[in-house]
């Protein structure tokens, strides 16, 4: 009984163009479609909060608490902004896979800002979630990549990530578009706990210099495609990450799992000597997303035992943060601005498991089993 | 500048007895330790809650939010209490690994009761975060398995978790009896939230129940030995599980991590279709943890695509909840009271690692790498 909408994308969106799949064409369009997402929601110096919609700001002034749901590659996406909502805004956030949410009884502190993820705004576990909580937070906030979805529909505020549409089944420019959604969210409520309005502006400004260092990332593309030799003949990769960055590193197992089917898994760094350090041979190569040094120098001591069963480190780090040795393979990366590691740190794994992918000869587009969008459990 | 303790085990503590390796011995010993756990701190029907300590009292009657702090297996504990905290006492908890939470800018709720989990009471991340909290929370709560360890001596409030020595690197009875010490915390929150009476009973007489039921699932262990023999050739393995479950899968994969060298992963049970379902095949088997059919209808629907991949899927089921079929083997079960699953449901996972490990002919109690407690970074 409700109208049936069509969606029409012009075929230069939905084409493969010079591109022979999809999730490359998609994973080049990021620098673009990252600024479709900040385009209207940001000043020179400022957030635009009515990007978030008229009621926005009353539901911002009241929050105490942020749950966020999600699944799979958007789940990713909410785990990055906890980290974020929590050292910029002060506020408490808590973050589960929308399958176990529905169904456990859990706690709603008072003044919730319920923030579901999704790119298609169908996923079935995620709607449940926020019907199970209609009525009983203070307001309900959609990060979704279609317009009129069920997801925009049914909660009270939106954000849409204006990735445009996306075919390759392993999500790339909607999780990148996701990250910029959270952290200008992040930034509207942590304007109304302390942060400054000179903080504001360095957040914003360095925002504004997203797209072009997402294309530096890009660029990445030719030495990735090298990198990708040491990884076509494995079965196992390991990846670590710290903070904000571990949410990354988990992304970038997922993305290996889905289209390469190589069996990929992500430990925050420190857990590493607590069980999965068993693991590591030569076999299992261990990838460290890794800005800076204050990490890896404790990887490195890790590590360190694991060089007689040949285990192998490849690491992507800052300029000049880590030198290159026996067992350890370097990726240089752009020199970005703190906040925006998660973000431009994405891209070189995104490339990474295309073209292992495309090495091993699977379906990127297609993987195997996979749907593009869970719209049953 | 402080006094030495030696603690002297008699020697028929730490002797491998009849067994030919300490975690077995351990395993073993689970129903034993977990009636020591519970001595003298529950009646025939209410939770004794001096045990806590006198100052636990005026701690749990403020606390309003519980923050679980821990590392590798006693991560997974308390991963358990969080399911069992919201849900019996609906006080909300958090928790998160101790090497993250330390390095981060996290939020503190103002009646905050902090626990900690850590066998040796020594785990450098842990202690840590515990220091890092000092004087910003209601109150400190240390669950550990050793006297007069640091974790204990610098925490407000401690549960010992009586399990006696644990040699074997991996962990089997401290888990078991820091899953009890939980069980018990949030029957004592639970008290002061709703609990009534009648239902503060029927918990403590589940837990009367327990180490019956724990003899009857070591008790598997022929048929377990049995089952292992098709993981021994395996490189892979996939654990899942729903609810309080899912940390028990978790558990479970590490285990076959830490002994057998496998790389086995576990996902909640709803995220299979997000990703990890493309790895699925005949080399890559799938256990699911699943006491009854809530789950398992969903599942073998999700699994019903791989089998042509060969996908093999074993589940751990109570009685009659499932039958064996093409693809789908059942390890049946004691029936358990639905609070005592996630206890007695970790023993068969226990279990198998173990029979694997020696299969695979690994030193099952000093797993390469990886040191008892992990008293570094």
């Amino acid at each position: 009984d409700r109208p049936v909408k069509t969606f029409e994308h012009s075929l230069s969106t939905v084409d493969k163009g010079e591109f022979r799949h999809f999730m490359m064409k998609e994973i080049y369009e990021q620098p673009e479609v990252v600024k479709a997402t900040l385009q209207g929601r940001i000043s020179e110096k400022h957030l635009l909060e009515q990007a978030f919609g008229s009621d926005a700001t009353a539901a911002f002034d009241q929050a105490d608490h942020v749950q966020i749901i999600a699944c799979g590659t958007s789940f990713h996406a909410g785990l990055v902004a906890k980290y974020w909502l929590e050292d910029m805004a002060g506020i408490p956030c808590a973050i589960e896979v929308a399958s176990e949410y529905r169904y456990r009884k859990h706690v709603i502190p008072a003044k919730t800002l319920f923030v579901t993820i999704s790119q298609s705004g169908e996923t079935a576990d995620t709607l449940a979630a926020l019907r199970a909580v209609k009525g009983k937070v203070l307001a309900s906030l959609a990060i979704c990549n279609v317009p009129g979805s069920s997801l925009v529909r049914e909660s009270d505020l939106c954000l849409m990530t204006n990735a445009g549409p996306e075919i390759g089944v392993a999500s790339t420019k909607a999780f990148t578009t996701q990250l910029v959604a959270l952290l200008m969210l992040s930034i509207a409520l942590a304007r109304r706990h302390g942060l400054t309005e000179a903080k504001e502006a360095e957040l914003v400004q360095a925002l504004h210099q997203l797209p072009v260092l997402l294309l530096a990332a890009v660029k990445l593309n030719k030495d990735i495609e090298v990198l990708s030799q040491d990884f076509a003949e494995k079965n196992h990769a390991l990846f670590l990450g710290r903070g904000p960055l571990y949410p990354i590193a988990m992304e970038g197992a997922l993305k290996l799992k889905e289209i390469s089917y190589i069996h990929a898994e992500a430990y925050p760094a420190g857990e590493l000597k607590h069980g999965p350090l068993a693991l590591v041979d030569k076999e299992m190569p261990v990838i460290a997303v890794a800005p800076n040094n204050a990490l890896l120098d404790k990887l490195k001591a890790n590590l360190q035992e694991v060089k007689a069963r040949g285990g192998e480190l490849f690491v992507f780090a800052g300029a000049d943060h880590i030198q290159p040795e026996e067992g350890l393979k370097v990726e240089q990366m752009p020199d970005v601005p703190e906040i925006l590691e998660p973000i431009v740190y994405t891209i070189p794994l995104q490339l990474l498991s295309y073209h292992v992918a495309v090495l091993k000869g699977t379906d990127v587009d297609q993987p195997r089993n996979l749907a593009k969008s869970v719209t049953v459990e």
